[in-house]
């Protein structure tokens, strides 16, 4: 049994109910024998779906599902287990993510392509779907608006503790909701640590903005965050629409009608990944990388995370060591354009390099306090042009070796 | 104090001197007071250069003095110091290279452009050259051909053994000699680690042609390997031939008559290399990914570092764990193509994963004993074409935390 990681919020968060969303948990003993491993959550007729999945060229056999069935725009529900990835797993594997999906198809009177599914866990064995299809019944009769705790909790492997946020914001004058849940303990960790989100509203919204919605806001929050460089087969993040907030019927993401929304979208999605973040493996420190003076936004972008997923930077911050060099170092090999004699970087709010040298005589014990600290704050400066971007991470630390040199065995 | 890596060689090899070439090393108490820590190499007139550098776009004031004068193709010495990398240090760091190619040239009689120079430790401290220029006469009065083991020691930082080779070839009859000398506990690693490689070689070649024999043996030996995939600011492969050897003219890389010093060189390359994983940093298993099948070899390449690299492979490999499900994520990340049903691993030359799917009721014993050892391959076939890369890397343990967690404080 893992600690709390250090990092954890304080509380869960108080999730208000969505109308048109149900869900309930229980345990199927998929891997884990003493907590809930299966969730079911079920949306009213007419909810649409939006989905932005991993960019693994190996993806699980529930990804493949999901992105089949994604283009139908409608969902009547989605399935999640934990302990078993179904990942690499061939034709036996789709075969097995069909059965629970036809079985929650059957219990909710649907149609299986409006079933999604999410797997997490072990890679290589094939998900064991009579241990699932026998309580799909039950849970379609145990189905309630106010489990999002439970629900956050059914979805956890190595998660040290479950992620929730909930927004709400307007749209033509209407208030509309937004919950959201995600597991993670890393980008993606070891086999159990993929990262899952499921988001739901109340809104009322035609398909394709809401994926535009959608993946605007993973873009600049889950694709922001790194723990390990890794990236999972299963990576999933699904947002659903049920329109039972009545909103005026909105036909472009960009409307200004939809400005509001998208922000609580955007901000509710940055608070799940910085979430998982926090939970990253052996985390003892909540990094932020921001760049800027980029030649544009995708340099910074890629440079930042040439710092964040730098081993070096990551275990120097472990040391509480403002090691600048390190940076230096991570700015040089991400391959974008930077110059030397033009660089500035600051720790903690402080120069401490600046026209491609130290600053002479910077004030040490100020940065020292701050890499004392659990948030540290890193931003460099190319002074090249105009691109900026942030990520988040965590250090590297004895932790993260002991979880994951261990996990399997 | 850290201990001797468990993956190091039982000896230093027996370098033969090479005729053209001399060297001597001393304490100069850059940062080490104990040790020598300064090397002056020296050739003959007429000696032909060639260099490989960082692909860094922050490299260090001495790859930018060496990029620069490579172009004359001609050298008659190098200085190499250990304690100070001399990057990130401005016109204040380019002038401290400059004055001590200046001490080298005075000594040597030869021009400032003839003398190369390299300098590994930590980052964003100029040079103290009036440490290092007092020592250079007396270095120039103690230079001998039979101090290769001194030369590849004065170099090390966090390396834990000193790192040589020797090869013997012949160019058309005539019989030729390549020493090399290589330093290094990582691809790179912390600010002390970078990557660096001097070879020397009685060959008559032209620079054109050395610098192509170095480019293509650099590919497939230096450029294949990985610790950590931290690129240093300094990384730096030199050869330099000094003719004396007298064999036959050759004109062409790609001669007949050459093959057999290209196959030396790449084999001393290799040797070299893996000497510097067999030196990662905490490492306790040399790891050798052999991917095959590919679309082409770029793209074996970079699925080979993609596992390479991958923390949780390395991880788990530490674990002594056969997690191949770690191996799909890899190549799923890469990037490149790849199916998951043709998709075949083996670990230990066992058939693990194959066709999209775990191998059946395989025999784990062979696997699980292999995992025991120190030395651990993994072999991946895509089976979509004949793209083939084999890379070299180490594992990732709580030695590397300690070591990177704890090194400039």
């Amino acid at each position: 049994m893992i600690a709390r990681s250090p990092l954890a919020p304080e509380m869960f968060p108080d999730l208000p109910p969505i109308s048109g969303v149900e869900m309930t948990a229980t345990n199927a003993a998929i891997k884990y024998k003493d907590r809930p491993d299966l969730l079911l959550m079920a949306f009213q007729p007419g909810t649409v779906a939006a989905g932005v999945f991993t960019k693994s060229l190996c993806p699980s056999a529930p990804v493949d599902w999901c992105r089949q069935h994604l283009m139908g725009g409608e969902a009547r529900s989605v399935i999640v287990n934990a302990g078993n990835a179904n990942a690499f797993t061939g034709e036996a594997g789709a075969a097995a993510c069909e059965e629970v999906v036809a079985a929650v198809a059957d219990a909710l009177a649907c149609r299986p392509s409006r079933v999604f599914a999410a797997s997490t866990g072990v890679i290589g064995e094939v998900l064991p779907a009579t241990k699932i299809t026998p309580h799909i019944a039950a849970m379609a009769g145990a189905l309630k608006a106010d489990a999002w705790a439970d629900a956050a909790a059914a979805i956890m492997t190595t998660d040290t503790f479950p992620k929730a946020a909930t927004r709400s914001a307007e749209i033509a004058g209407t208030p509309v909701t937004i919950n959201g849940i995600a597991k993670g303990s890393g980008m993606i960790a070891p086999d159990m640590a993929t990262m899952l989100s499921f988001i739901a509203t109340d809104a009322a919204l035609p398909a394709d903005v809401l994926q535009a919605c959608l993946s605007a806001a993973t873009e600049v929050s889950f694709n922001r965050t790194t723990v390990d460089s890794d990236t999972s087969t299963s990576d999933t993040v699904m947002a659903f629409a049920t329109g039972a907030a009545g909103n005026a019927a909105v036909s472009d993401a960009d409307a200004p009608e939809l400005a509001d929304f998208r922000d609580a979208l955007m901000d509710l999605c940055v608070d799940l990944a910085q979430q998982v973040v926090r939970d990253g493996e052996g985390a003892t420190k909540f990094i932020t990388v921001a760049v800027s003076g980029a030649e544009h936004d995708a340099a910074a972008k890629r440079i930042a995370l040439a710092i964040a997923n730098s081993p070096l930077v990551k275990t120097a911050i472990a040391g509480e060591d403002a090691n600048w060099g390190r940076i230096v170092m991570a700015v040089g090999k991400a391959g974008e354009r930077a110059e030397r004699d033009k660089l500035a970087i600051r720790i903690g709010g402080v120069d401490v390099a600046k026209d491609g040298a130290a600053v002479a005589g910077f004030d040490e014990a100020p940065v020292a306090a701050h890499m004392k600290g659990a948030e540290i704050d890193i931003e460099v400066d190319l002074n090249l042009g105009e691109g900026a971007a942030v990520v988040w991470t965590c250090d590297l630390t004895h932790g993260y070796i002991s979880i994951n040199a261990d996990y399997r065995s």
